[in-house]
C-alpha cells in the first residue's frame, strides 16, 4: 500500500507519499481500506517533530479515517468485511490501509457520505468527551468555543445547540463568524477586534460562560477564568497560545470553577472505547437524524497532504480538510 | 445574648465578647442556643478585615456550631425545640444564639458529645463536597491531603480511609505526622524536610496522587500538578500560599487532569442544603457507627476567642479548636 511518511521532521514538504508494507489486524483489530482521512493540528506537530506517536502505534500521521472493513482480526464481533465505517485512530490514517482496535470503529451515519464521514471521529469524540463527559454542559447553559469555525468548533456549536445550550464563539474574520452563526452560534466575537471576556459578559447579563472549550492554553488562561460563570468549567484541549500561564486561584475559587486539560490521542484503549461508545449512543442518533452534520472545507488527494497542511496552517479553512485516497 | 464582635479589624484582641441583640428565626430558619463553635482560618481572615461575611449573613464570625434548637421559624419541618443539633453557618457561630436555615442543620451523631459536634459541620461538608462530590475519590485511589493534622486534614484522612482509599499527608512536625498515622494515613511527608512530589511518587510506584486536597494555593500549584496521577484531580480550598501561581498546562494535559477551587461559605443556600443532605446520607452513618470521629485539639471558653485564634495562628493544634459558651 501507500502511506504518507515523514522521513525527516520539517515543513509540509516532509510529507512523502511512499510505498510501505501493508498492516495486518491483530487480535481485537479490524483492517480498514481507507477512503479518507482528515488533517488535525496534532498531525502538523507530528510532522514538525514535536508530537511523536504513542508507543505501539503507527508511525504515519492521521488520527481518524473513513473507509470499508477489509479484514477482521481474531476476537472481533459486530463488524464484517465490506462495512462502511469511520474510526478514531492513534495514528496511521494517512494511508491506504490502517488497522484499528474494534472499539474505535463507528458506522458511517445515515445520510453522511463515506468520504465525508472521515470528518467526524476526532471532532465528535473530542467535543463529546470534553464538553459533555468532563464539563457536563447542560441545557440552558452557555458554552464558549474558541476557534468556532475549526473542525472542533463547528461540531461543538452543533452539539451544544442540539442539547439546548446557548453558544458563544470566537473567530478571526466576519466570514468565519457568519458560518458559525449558520450553524447556530448565538454570540459572535471577532477576537481581533473585541475582548471575549467583555462580549460574553454582556451577552449573558454578566453571568459569563458555564463551559469554555479552549485550544489556546496559556495565552487565554487568565481571560478564560475571568470569562467563566459561577460553577464554570474550562476545558483545555490545545496549547496554540503556549504552555505555561498564570492562574488566578482567587478568581477560580470565588467562582467555584474548574480547569481541565486533556488530549484524546494519549488515552488508553479502554478510555477511547468508552468515549466511542458514548458518542455512538448520544451523538450518532443526532447525525443519523440529520440534526448535526460534518462540516467539510474541502477534499484534497491524500498524496498531496503537504498542500492540505499548508491550508490548515494558514487557518483559511472552515471545518475539516479531508485527505482522499481515490 | 452575648457574641464575639469585631469593632475594628486587627489582631486577636479585636475579638470582643459583647452584649448584642438576640436574633429571631425567619421563614425556614431555626434558632439554635449555641453550645460550641469552632475556629476556622476564614474567621481569622474575617477578623483581619480580609473576608467580609456574604450580604445578608451575621456580622459575627463562626462558620459552624452545635447546640439545642431554641425556636423554630415558620415553614420548618423535621426539627423541634430541644433537639441536639450541629449546623453549617454562613457566620454568627461565635455567639450564644444563632439562626440557621433549616437545610444546614444536622443531628448530633450517636456517641458524639454536644460540644464535640461543633467540630463537624465545616470539615465534613468541605471534605465531602470537594474530595467526593467534585473530585470523586474512589476506592483504591490515592488522596494527598496537605495539612493532614488540621481539622480538614484529620477528617479527610478518616473519610478517605473509610471508602477504601490510600492516604498521603503533609505536615510540619513528627508529632503531627504521628497523629495522622493514628487516623489511618499511609504515606507521611514532613514538608519541612521532604519533597512531597518525590515522596508521593515513590510511595505510589511513580503513579502520583489521584486526588489532592490543597489549602496552599499558588505556592503549591506547580508541585501539586506534578504530584497528580493520570486523570488526577486537584481540589483547592485555601490560598495560604498565595493567589496567583503558574499553571503548566502541558503537564495538566498530558495527565488529563483537572484543577478545581471552591469555598463553602459563598455557596448559595440551595448548594449548601444539597451538600448537607449528601453529608447526612453518606457521612453521618460513619459517625453514628463510630468509624469516623471528630478530632478536637482543645476547648476554649468562647469569651476567650482571642486565645483560640492565637493557637490556630501558631498552627500548634491538631484537629479543631472549639469555643464553648458554658
Amino acid at each position: 500500500m501507500h502511506a504518507i511518511t515523514i522521513e525527516e521532521p520539517g515543513g509540509p514538504e516532509a510529507l512523502v507519499w511512499a510505498e510501505v508494507p501493508d498492516p495486518a489486524p491483530a487480535e481485537g483489530e479490524v483492517l480498514v481500506e481507507v477512503a479518507a482521512s482528515a488533517v488535525n493540528r496534532a498531525d502538523i506537530l507530528q510532522r514538525q517533530g514535536f508530537y511523536d506517536p504513542p508507543p505501539g502505534t503507527s508511525r504515519y500521521p492521521g488520527l481518524e479515517c473513513s473507509g470499508r472493513v477489509a479484514a477482521v482480526g481474531p476476537g472481533v464481533s459486530g463488524w464484517a468485511v465490506g462495512d462502511e465505517v469511520c474510526a478514531l485512530l492513534s495514528g496511521g490514517g494517512y494511508a491506504e490501509k490502517v488497522v484499528v482496535p474494534a472499539g474505535q470503529l463507528l458506522p458511517v451515519p445515515k445520510g453522511v457520505g463515506l468520504v465525508e464521514a472521515a470528518a467526524l471521529p476526532e471532532v465528535v469524540c473530542t467535543v463529546w468527551s470534553n464538553v459533555f463527559m468532563i464539563a457536563h454542559l447542560r441545557p440552558g447553559e452557555t458554552l464558549l468555543v474558541h476557534g468556532g469555525s475549526s473542525g472542533i468548533g463547528t461540531m461543538a456549536i452543533q452539539l451544544a445547540k442540539a442539547v439546548g445550550a446557548k453558544v458563544a464563539v470566537t473567530a478571526g474574520t466576519r466570514e468565519k463568524l457568519d458560518r458559525c452563526a449558520e450553524l447556530g452560534a448565538d454570540i459572535l466575537v471577532n477576537y481581533k477586534e473585541q475582548d471575549f471576556v467583555e462580549e460574553v459578559g454582556k451577552a449573558t447579563d454578566g453571568a459569563g460562560a458555564d463551559v469554555i472549550l479552549d485550544n489556546m492554553g496559556a495565552k487565554y488562561l487568565d481571560r478564560n477564568v475571568r470569562a467563566l460563570a459561577v460553577n464554570g468549567r474550562l476545558a483545555i484541549i490545545g496549547m496554540q497560545g503556549g504552555v505555561k500561564g498564570e492562574l488566578n486561584i482567587a478568581t477560580l475559587l470565588n467562582k467555584r470553577a474548574a480547569v481541565s486539560a486533556t488530549s484524546l490521542r494519549a488515552r488508553p484503549l479502554t478510555e477511547k472505547t468508552a468515549i466511542v461508545a458514548a458518542v455512538r449512543e448520544h451523538v450518532w442518533p443526532l447525525l443519523d437524524g440529520g440534526h448535526v452534520r460534518p462540516v467539510v472545507d474541502r477534499e484534497v488527494p491524500m498524496r498531496e497532504a503537504a498542500a492540505a497542511h499548508r491550508i490548515v496552517e494558514e487557518s483559511a479553512h472552515v471545518g475539516k480538510v479531508l485527505l482522499v485516497t481515490a
